[in-house]
This record gives C-alpha cells, structure tokens and sequence, in this order.
C-alpha cells in the first residue's frame, strides 16, 4: 500500500480487543521507544499523536530518519530520553503499522475498509494501554498530546486513572466544538464524494480518492496554520512556477502554491478511509461523557500533575478551549500550569515553534 | 438554466466594454431601483453586492418578494427610499441578469463559458459607472458595498473619483490576504476537480458541477459565520433527521444537518463559471494598483465621507483591515467614520445583526 511501517515495533493484543462500539480481534498496535526503562518503571512517558503521524516522534540510531517532533524528544532535549523512557503510539484506526481500516480483518482475509467498527479516542487510548501492558509498566510519569493526542491522552486519563501520574495536553480541548466538526465534516464530504472513494471500497489501501484527499488535506493546511502567519510569509506574492494547462483558475499567489506542495506530499502518504475513522473520532470525543458532566468526569481522575498548552492563533482549537480544560483540571489535580503561547503559527506550532515551544515543555519535565 | 433576472431592469452598453483585461461587445448590466431620482440628480445610491446576491436588494410593489437586504433598504429603513434613489448592481460576471460567462458571446451564438476575459472588481465598477449613465446621473450621495461589494465600491471610488460625494465599505478590504486567498482558491479547486465542470464546459449553465458546488458552499458557510455563533446555536447536538445510507461519516451533528441544507439551496441557484470568474475577482483586488501605494491610490480619491464597518468575529475580511482601511482614508477624505461591531455572526453579520447594522448605517444616511 505504499504506506509503512518504518522501524516501529508491534504490541500484538491478545485475545479480542473491546471497542465502545464493536471489537477488533488479533489486533496490533505499532509503537516506537526511545531511551531506558528504569528498574522501577517510574519514567515512562507515553505519546499519543496528531492525526496523520506515525509512531516515529524522533530519529534513533536504528531509525536515524526525522521524527515528526525531533526538536522536542531525544538526549537532552526537552523530553529528554536520557532520563525518560518515551513511548509513542501510532493510533489504533491509523495506517503506520496499527490495525485500522486498511489492515487485513482476520474473519474474511479482506481489508476492513468500512466494516471497521466505530472509532473512538476512548480505543486508541485503551490501544496505547495495551502497549503498556505489553511492555509491563503500570503507571506513567506522564501522559502526553497535541492536537488530537490531546484529546487521547486526556481519554487515556480519564479510563486509567491510576496509569498515570502527569498529563501534558498541547493544542487540544475536552470535546469538539460545531466549528471544527464542521471543518471535518467537509474534509470527509471531500474524499467521501471523490468516486474514487467507491463507498470505501478503492481497491488497494493507501490509494483510492486522491482528489478528495487533496482538498481534505487543503482545508486541513488551511485551519492547521493562521493568517497572520501567511500575511507575513506570503502576502500576495505571485508564484513563479505556475502550473501550466489548468486555464484561467490555476496557481498564481505563492499562497496556492504553498498549499498544492503540501497536499501533493500528503496524497498517497495516507489511507484515506483511516483519515475517515479518526477524523470523525475527534469528532466525538467529549470528556463530558465520562461522568454526567466535565466536573464529575474530571472527579474520578488520578492525576498529580497537568500541563495545558494552548496557542493564541489557533482557531481551530481556540486557547479558550485551553483555558477552560485548564480550569476544568484545577479542582482535581494537585498541580495544575496553564500556558498560553503567542505563537503565530496556529494550531501547528507545537511542531515548529520551537522557541516557545521547547522551554515550556521543559519545565514541565 | 433555472437562474432568472427577476424583476431587474437591464442597461444596454452601447459599443464596446473595455475590460482591463479584454473587452465585451453588446454587454448588459442588471439593476434594480427604488425611490425617486430627486430633480438635481443628487439623492443617488449605489449598491455593489457580495459574491452571490442578484440586484434585488428589497421588495418593491412590482416585485414583492423579500431582497437579500430586506431590512435595511426601503421605505423608512435605514437606507430610505423615501428620500433616496437607491440602485443596486448585479455584478457583471454574475448570473442574474448581467453579463458573465453563462451569457451568451454574440459572436459565437454560445455561452462565453471560459471564454470570458478575466474579470477584475474594477470592471463590475465600471460596468456600474455605465448603469449611472444609463440613468443619467453623473454623481452620486453614496456608493455603498458589502463583502466582494466593499472593494467593488471601492474600484469605483478609485476610478471615477467625481462620481461619488460618500462611501459606506462594510465588512470589505483594500486588499485580499493570503489566508482568504487560500479559502477561496480551494473553493474553486473543488468545483474545476468536479468532473462534471468538463473543464468549464458542461453544457447548460446554472447546472453542471454540483457536487464541486456543493463543497464551495459549504466551506463558504463555515467562513461566512463565526465559531462563536455556532458554538451558542449549535453546540454538539445530534441531528434527529439523519441522512439515510451514507454509511459511518454523514450527517450526525446539527451544525452538519444545517451546512447541508443550505448548501442544497445554493446548488443549482448560482452558475460554476460566474461563481469561478468572481471569486478570483476577489483575490485579484488591491486598491494600491491604482497608484504606487495605497497612500498614492487614495491621494486620488475624490469622496468627501466615508464610513467603514468591521466585525470582530469576522475571520475572512478580519477587522483590521477595515480598521487599516479606515486610517488610511482619513488623509483625503474629510469625514472619515470607523464602526467595530460586536456581533457574534461574523462576516455574515451585516445581512443578520439589524440589530447593530441598522443604527450604524442609519447614522450615516
């Protein structure tokens, strides 16, 4: 299918994996570990990504490849594997190695492209567990997200509450709010209309609706980033390689230019029905379910430490969504830090802003 | 095509229209008027619209149905055709009467389709400088515009600086930035991606691409409000009216429920190729063009009032560049105003928040 593996490792799950709405057996979960688990197992970070990384968060010596976050995860970096034991996860329902959609369903030797169950952020938590159990440790010294790992990991808090000792939240949020569940419902409308979708059914994982995985990924460019970042960046500079052959409507701003690069390295890179699964996952996620409410969800978790980290630019998960989690925390975890970063490169910055980035994470750890 | 003139009235343009980039032979402009031209000819209003309006701004006797400016314009409103003669344009390019690419080309018998010349702001400027002439009226009280109509009404101001005593530029720009630049270039990418555009020559205009129209709207919905609105009006409420056999990823939440049936309206109700031609219309306006600057361009103007209107949850013509507008009026204009409305509705506001709208451009007239 085009789309590897790389240099994880595989957590094979035993027995049938139960899922909020279904269950997946001989599941496996594909992760990557940096640096030593200490005797007592107490320096375990576990990483939950983004929606389209795989489980390679930074170069090692057997994989000497860029990791998605290799400024921030390595030997005296700010998670420093020196001392921590890092682990991330490529998320169950992903296409890096994990079982997901594209993976082969056991019971007929097909892929299981829409016959996959209903994903949650509640699963690929739980999947993370797994690799825990697997690798036998009990409890983490932290739990750790961006973007949509954000939301994982606070999942992850909420079902494990004695799992895990800090939780650092980056980017993220406690539920999805209509104006992000709209962006993604037209992400999905994209690649679902593509006839290339065939209803899920393209033939060969990986490929299929690469013109609705164009735009989906687009529009994902779009909210990833701000318009005060593009209006220094770009402003309305003309591109110099237009496109040729397309009429009047092409490539003419740097602009659409920038934005055809990006899409153009994420079509084939990526299947497009696990792009369905955990979009629409995000979706759904609302720490609110776990109790009545947020308060008598966030009564039951075993925290002792919090980080939130929120952006100024981002609109896609706005800071106030931050602040509110934040808030939210307070009541139930010893020590709570809240940081709101005046970043202008939007959602994304906590992969390139490194500036602010790198010092805030520190502390933390 | 299923696309009417409605009640408009039409001007004949005698000759040939130049365009800035090419020319029309045998154009039309659509207009419509209410109230009476005053005897000096000196109580006029032009109104420029946004990207999908016709010219039918308000109910009249002889056409009773409600105007996309209903509340705003007529008897007693805040723009009062009891004392002013207010015109409103159909944008040339556009589909409701005027000239565009859905109209036929007298030399070729055929729709222009994309054959069309590149359309400029500055020539639906123009083409409204020719309905003036048309009417007889050499100068008027105010040249009015909202969205796409800001920056149309601006190109007037800049190109005919004698023709228009007051300007009113709501939620508008001088320029477009490349964040609205990037919206609006994946707008059009997802109707040329459409196969059923056939490259600009599906056969009968008003249909063709609909499912590219479709997505066009429906990122047009997401941009034309604000993630506060939806988040008071919507929240994560699920819809009870599901849409049948779309599988896992159609409609569940009631922001999608509403995206949708109001990108079914808008499909089959505007043509492709108008829709194409005037959106990069948009991207193409920089009132610095018409001098070495902006500061140059104004020093040209000839206004003596002006009132500029911004929205703060306006994230596609985002409030500082009404502000920006403002300031950099003020040198030549001599009664320069500046409104930063709080309404929650964002870009859309001005057609929704009468509310805050009414006053403000009743202080004006």
């Amino acid at each position: 299918m085009g789309i590897g593996l790389g240099m994880s490792q595989i957590a094979h799950i035993e027995g049938r994996l139960q899922m909020r709405q279904g269950f997946l057996d001989d599941a496996v979960v594909a992760y990557e570990s940096l640096g030593k688990l200490n005797a007592n197992t107490s320096n375990a970070v576990i990483i939950f990504t983004g929606l389209s990384p795989s489980a390679h968060v930074a170069s090692t010596e057997s994989d000497p490849a860029s990791g998605w976050w290799e400024d921030m995860v390595g030997p005296d970096k700010p998670i420093d594997t020196n001392r921590y034991f890092v682990i991330c996860i490529n998320s169950l329902g992903s296409c890096f190695g994990s079982t997901g959609p594209a993976s082969c369903d056991p019971a007929t030797g097909l892929p299981y492209r829409l016959t996959f169950p209903v994903l949650t952020l509640e699963d690929v938590a739980n999947a993370g567990a797994k690799v825990l159990d697997h690798l036998g440790i009990e409890r983490v010294h932290t739990v750790l997200g961006a973007s949509m790992g954000g939301m994982t990991a606070l999942a992850f808090a909420l079902q494990h509450p004695q799992r895990a000792e800090g939780l650092v939240s980056i980017s993220s949020a406690a539920k999805s709010l209509p104006f992000s569940i709209a962006l993604r419902s037209l992400q999905r409308e994209m690649i679902r209309r593509d006839p290339a979708w065939e209803a899920g059914n393209y033939p060969i994982p990986g490929q299929g609706p690469a013109m609705g995985m164009r735009l989906a990924r687009k529009l994902g460019m779009i909210t990833y980033r701000s318009a005060q970042e593009w209006e220094t960046r770009f402003g309305r500079e003309r591109t110099v390689d237009r496109e040729p052959d397309v009429g009047p409507f092409g490539i003419d701003f740097e602009i659409e230019s920038y934005l055809d690069a990006h899409a153009e390295k994420f079509v084939g890179s990526f299947d497009a029905n696990c792009y369905l699964y955990l979009s629409r996952a995000m979706d759904l996620f609302d720490a609110a379910d776990h109790g009545g409410s947020l308060k008598q969800a966030f009564a039951r978790l075993g925290l002792r430490r919090a980080m939130v980290i929120g952006v100024e630019t981002d609109f896609l998960f706005p800071v106030h969504q931050q602040e509110e989690l934040a808030l939210a925390l307070e009541p139930h975890v010893e020590d709570v830090r809240f940081a709101r970063l005046d970043s202008v490169q939007g959602h994304d910055s906590f992969l390139v802003d490194m500036e602010r980035f790198r010092p805030t994470i520190a502390s933390f750890f």
